[in-house]
């Protein structure tokens, strides 16, 4: 594999975006909630590096919500990710991030979760991330919107981007003890070094694998990647902030307000039991405080609960926690018409 | 190695004990909860098996309690008990246990779990399972209490077991990314076939593994390890019971509620990171409901949480939450007077 070499000062660059993005963010979360704010605490790790980590508590909009930047090095990548990088072993590496989950006390605004992070270790180098949205009570338009932003934060970069990482998106976020996707998914890429393959993944059978190999070599540049990372990052603000909007005024009861805590239940599982990330660094001695930053204030658990049959509730167990074609599928409009569930 | 041989109908015996263990323990927390039931559901497992989950939710005592029996087999074991059990390669497997976990309403009340199970794979066969505690708020003498009457049990068919199987709960039920262990701990065996070494754990230089070491080979019959388990499981009722019985009645106001709501968030993490059983379950097609029977019906993380310093929140993390020699340790009951939780 012959790797494009990274940009000069490209440890800067990135550390520059990602300290900006957690700004921006925070800024515009704070603006529209208008009464929580974030409260700062800086931490180091011992073993090199540290982080800057936000939480608001709360708030009018957001019950509670994290947005952690970190940066940090060490002298070898642990196994995990040497078995992806082989040509990292040996090699000092790098790794700086931005993160962020947000839990929205109103069950009709989707909790949803971003992350951008890049590594260097040795003669390679890598961008990953994406973000997704998980909704309670969700809407068609919504759901859409948050797709559409995303998408064309890709397809500034490159028109054929977002045919893989949709998909991926989609198999990444996936709960398979309750064969359910977390939620409506958006956009996810990892290992992204520019060297052809834009998917790289665990499941080479799955469709974003699929589309990856369509496109064939696809070779990509360390400021195209760098560009895209930022194009997603900043998408993310248009994405979201559109849906409280419209949506932080619809009044709840006890009813949807005791789905979404048990659905947060499953937003805890996924965290807990499949997400790489959490994983990783809760077994290899991370800052947990700010790994689970993630997990939401309050979550139920119920033994055997299903929703009943034809319910708004289960609209969101039958067509938004699958994967789904959200711009092309004309029966979806169909499904969410009896719930008042398309805008 | 050379078992001894399992007894006749040896799986008909254990299945036997442990519906009449379920039966028993149910009837028993009925019995003092005096409203809530358990509500039973059957069920099958597609590749083999199946099983009894019985729930009681909202009773006057317990917030939610599941009790469990299963009985399923399969063709081949999975690696991860392949790993421990090479014997069992290439041989059809029977599997059957009973666990159980309680969530009390009152905070004063400990959360508790139990699981006794048995294996068959072709020529290998063993004994598994235990007892421990988690309280919130807790006592001295409960604790205490708890210890003794399993330690007895223990003791009923050999005094050299519990100072192996009880470090060995320590080890178990210990949340490394905290540094905490899950409560005060209890008994724990695993792997017990009778063949010479009582310790089967992961750290060989643990405390359990020493008083193992120290004990040098140590058969034990089928028999043998089946009163044991008998013992244990009988064991369950008498050591808590007296708890609740001594608790129940003691008031709580919101901080209570909340702390206990708090470190339920702590059983949360144990059984989705860091239970070889849960993980195990659901990443190979477990009943999911019955496997996370054991989360609790409401649970609560907030970021950066710290117990106040002398607290009686405090003591738990200070104390309650680290290996300790219950019996023996005489500086126990200083820690615990100034907050009255001796008795």
């Amino acid at each position: 594999m012959s790797l494009s070499q990274p940009s000069t000062q490209s440890r800067v660059k990135v550390k520059s975006f990602l300290t900006g993005l957690q700004d921006d963010i925070c800024k515009g979360l704070e603006n529209i909630d208008g009464e929580g704010t974030f409260q700062e605490e800086s931490w180091e790790r011992p073993e090199g590096g540290g982080g800057r980590s936000r939480v608001m508590r709360e708030g009018r909009i957001f019950e509670q919500g994290g947005v952690n930047f970190s940066e940090v090095h060490g002298e070898e990548l642990p196994p995990s990710i040497l078995n992806q990088r082989p040509e990292a072993k040996g090699h000092k590496w790098f790794a700086t991030g931005t993160s962020m989950v947000l839990h929205p006390r109103n069950p009709y605004i989707p909790t949803v979760h971003l992350n951008y992070r890049y590594f260097e270790a040795g003669p390679v180098w890598w961008f990953g991330g994406g973000a997704d949205l998980t909704p309670y009570y969700p809407y068609l338009k919504d759901t859409r919107h948050f797709h559409k932003i995303h998408q064309e934060a890709c397809d500034s970069i490159n028109p054929k981007l977002h045919k893989v990482f949709k998909p991926w998106c989609d198999e990444y976020f996936f709960l398979k003890h309750r064969n359910e996707s977390r939620g409506v998914g958006g956009i996810f890429f990892d290992y992204q070094d520019g060297s052809g393959k834009l998917y790289k993944g665990q499941n080479p059978n799955g469709l974003s694998s699929i589309a990856s190999k369509e496109l064939g070599e696809y070779k990509l540049s360390w400021e195209d990647l760098f560009s895209l990372a930022k194009a997603c990052g900043n998408a993310f603000l248009p994405s979201y902030i559109p849906i409280i909007e419209k949506r932080h005024n619809q009044t709840f009861s006890d009813r949807e307000r005791n789905f979404q805590l048990y659905r947060r239940g499953r937003y805890v599982e996924f965290n807990l039991v499949w997400d790489r990330g959490t994983i990783f660094g809760l077994q290899t001695n991370g800052r947990t405080e700010s790994i689970l930053m993630s997990l939401p204030p309050l979550a139920r658990w119920e033994y055997g609960f299903k929703a009943p049959p034809e319910s708004r509730e289960s609209l969101l167990t039958d067509v938004f926690t699958k994967p789904q074609e959200w711009f092309t599928d004309e029966s979806l409009e169909e499904k969410c018409r009896p719930h008042h569930a398309v805008d």
